[in-house]
């Protein structure tokens, strides 16, 4: 007769607070405080007990439900315009239609939460966490793994680590796009305003704008690709230096609608009619693109597609469904409105 | 010797779940559910039960602490353009200032709450609700009392009830400056488009309106004086129809900056310069109003100001203190850019 012996319990899923605690040499309340994102912790201990969870892959054994259905946690880079809207109206399709509760916050500009930041989210106990142009760094992800707290990240920058699910859209296909579009109008001197170029969608961007010149056989003039932030000032300045130049470009190919808003501003500024002595193309498609005058042609970035998918995948992650893919990137497309025309012939 | 008796308990504060219970013949987990916003209880029992803590004026003894440092509920009536993202900009800076979350909803375009938006509510156990543009009916605010969550409105109509805290703006000053601003710059005949004639901002502002024809012993064209939505649409529509007349006013009043979008778009497409053949002012101030060309002349509403006080006032009631005045309308001004200037002496 063969004694069936309990599998032995692998480092990997045997911890316990009680295990933790005991290596660290605190108490099991104090393992618990730092679990729970509690501030009460002296931050040396904090650390010694974080080292300890992660040395013993610490896993939470099975969730606390909460006392409701529940609720995600959205977090933005910043509210800065539509484009936050976009993201909130997309999320809050899927969370209201799941009966999933959504709170908001934004991180003021920067690009990863603060621990106290993290600390708050911890202990809302949400579903899983969505952030939009933002991220964890790696011992702020495994706080939350720690937690069994999935999170999706919505980003237009594809650098994101393939580990974390991540939702964008597909920059170098809508610089080519839009590019293309400008060229195949008869335009030889096309001009680029991009986002910041530390960010990867920027480089993408215009990575499609080179592209679609190759294809042509044409040669960019590299004093006509320009980097700037997403804002209408950065499209203002831009666009006064590029369109004071005796040989000016007859088109500019903007980094985001605020930008575009931007040059059209600087072409008002130096007597220059859109689209009749410049093509002026967006990017974002948000809804103010198609009511100013003239219309701006752009590039529709699907930012509530984008945001409702990435909750989609939270939900799904939060329900322990595994994912079919972690990282989606939707497609963008070329809206023609009325800021982009042939060339005028007799400038 | 007097025997000391206990005061006889009032009605007003002795009632517990348990004497609602015994009232209706229910269990006191039913009465509970009622209380918690929880939706297994029959219409019918819930019904009653509502019926009875009402009339015993039932208040929960103390508030169950939250988990965490707590969360309030910010709700909206709809998600629609730059309006409502400046008003949670104003809310999450006082929120996080707090250390508070933020829970974000939006009713679809309805101006009160289903039951089961407020049982969802309810069950996060907010330590307030704001609404924005919404309210409560008067059973939905009985719920939120008995629980002691309080709830504060942004509203810009000034018609709601005295005893719901309210946060506005002062709408007839409003239109009062915008159209003295005009009859100053020469202007003489001036049209109105406001918002919808049910909404009391909207009349508010035509009020506004008239006593300054009246201040400068003008008389008002009432075929110049429309009402409409507050979106791009009805600016438009209205502004086709305004200046396709033979004698078409020389100056259009919004009741929005999307809608002044649309008197803009009018205007282009009848071939009007904006400001040298028609003047337009706006209504809000969103940031795009500065970014456009021309840049538009608005009525600056304050509306990260107003969130934020309301807001505070929301915090301050939750945490028990009284609030030395429930009606605030905070005051709007008019901002001058380029979209308005002296009739053209030769149309």
């Amino acid at each position: 007769m063969t004694v069936l012996r309990p599998p032995t319990a692998s480092p990997t899923t045997a911890a316990t607070i009680a295990t933790i605690a005991d290596e660290v040499g605190v108490s099991v309340a104090t393992v618990s405080k730092v679990l729970n994102g509690r501030s009460d912790v002296s931050p040396e201990t904090r650390a010694r007990v974080e080292e300890s969870l992660e040395r013993n892959r610490y896993r939470r054994r099975s969730r606390r439900q909460p006392a409701s259905a529940g609720q995600i946690d959205l977090v933005f880079h910043e509210f800065d315009s539509e484009w936050a809207t976009e993201i909130l109206r997309g999320v809050e399709a899927v969370t209201a239609t799941a009966g999933i509760g959504l709170a908001v916050s934004q991180l003021g500009g920067a690009h990863s939460p603060s621990q106290a930041w993290l600390d708050a989210a911890l202990a809302r106990r949400p579903l899983g966490v969505l952030f939009v142009l933002c991220h964890l760094t790696e011992p702020q992800q495994q706080q939350l793994q720690r937690q069994l707290i999935p999170f999706v990240v919505v980003d237009t920058d594809s650098a994101t680590s393939a580990s974390v699910p991540t939702v964008g859209s597909n920059n170098w296909n809508g610089g080519l796009l839009a590019t293309r579009h400008l060229l195949e109008l008869g335009h030889r001197r096309v001009a680029i305003i991009s986002g910041p170029q530390d960010v990867l969608c920027s480089r993408a961007r215009a990575a499609g704008f080179r592209f679609a010149h190759d294809e042509a056989g044409l040669t960019v003039d590299p004093t006509l690709v320009r980097y700037g932030s997403f804002y209408v000032d950065a499209g203002y300045h831009h666009g006064m230096e590029l369109l004071s130049r005796p040989d000016r470009p007859t088109a500019i190919f903007a980094g985001s609608d605020l930008q575009a808003m931007g040059v059209l501003r600087a072409a008002r500024q130096l007597d220059l009619r859109v689209p009749e002595d410049l093509s002026v193309i967006g990017y974002d498609n948000l809804p103010f693109a198609a009511w100013i005058g003239p219309a701006l042609t752009t590039v529709n970035q699907p930012l509530r597609d984008m945001a409702g998918t990435a909750a989609q995948m939270l939900l799904d992650l939060a329900r322990g469904t595994e994912l079919s893919t972690s990282r989606i990137d939707l497609v963008t497309e070329l809206v023609v409105r009325e800021s982009t025309a042939p060339p005028n012939p007799h400038p």
